[in-house]
């Protein structure tokens, strides 16, 4: 291969490259806007996200839901604080060492993830109905596997 | 199939579909991050958005500057505005019909592009480099199948 095919061809790779990125932001952005519209009134996206991960796993410490959510401690505790406030969730030290901070979904949290987490799956499944369910395997096989490499990158930093 | 085993068989459905989605999200927010850090001190990452879809068509509207970059037409007056001010991109009559305003990289936008666009280019191909080729085929139609019908979703509504 010529210097010259080479670089044509590292160059049709890279374009293929950005052309990925810029479909996988579409696709965020797109689903997000539809995802938040049907929350309106309830609760924010961010809150959702902070009740279906303390569905997923009650008690969870701040630094593994910041670790979760891959957001910043900074907005995590203003977000527990409002959702505390609120009445949705509540800290509790955990019983064996007293420093460490657990968050806990209150009744009226759990009654919100009963309520909100199968309505916002079935909005989801909706969105991508238009792939067969095999795209969708493949597609969730490659996603996960681009965001473990994303993540133990993202940990070296 | 007993209804117990449908309703066993569309939750697991739905799980998938739910996994789909947060492993987008987080491929999402980890890529940004990553693109986002290398910018810093150079532009924002919605400037770099406005000279990249202007560079791949100089002469845009705003309308379809919007529509590309998924962004409401207040957000982008903003940018814009600031972006002329800062001499990188420059508004001007259409030719033909003066009601139409289009925008166009100054020569200072051009050299940012010239100079930002490979760079980024670069940095999309490492962060998706744990991918195979094909892989990243595949990732690419499938998300371009996802966005086609997201898209057509938004549009009616």
């Amino acid at each position: 291969m010529t210097a010259a095919a080479k670089g044509r061809d590292a160059a049709q790779i890279s374009a293929v490259d950005t052309s990925l990125w810029v479909r996988l932001l579409g696709c965020h952005n797109l689903m997000l806007g539809e995802l938040r519209k049907s929350f309106e009134g309830e609760v924010t996206m961010a809150r959702f996200d902070l009740i279906a991960n303390l569905d997923r796993e009650d008690g969870l410490t701040l630094a593994e839901l910041s670790r979760r959510m891959l957001v910043t401690a900074g907005n995590l505790t203003g977000l527990v604080d409002r959702s505390e406030r609120d009445g949705v969730v509540v800290r509790k030290s955990d019983a064996g060492d007293k420093r460490l901070v657990r968050v806990w979904l209150t009744p009226e949290g759990q009654r919100l993830a009963r309520e909100l987490i199968p309505a916002h799956a079935a909005r989801i499944s909706k969105l991508l109905s238009p792939l067969a369910a095999d795209e969708r395997r493949d597609l969730r096989r490659l996603l996960g596997k681009l965001r473990s490499s994303l993540a133990e990158g993202h940990e070296k930093t």
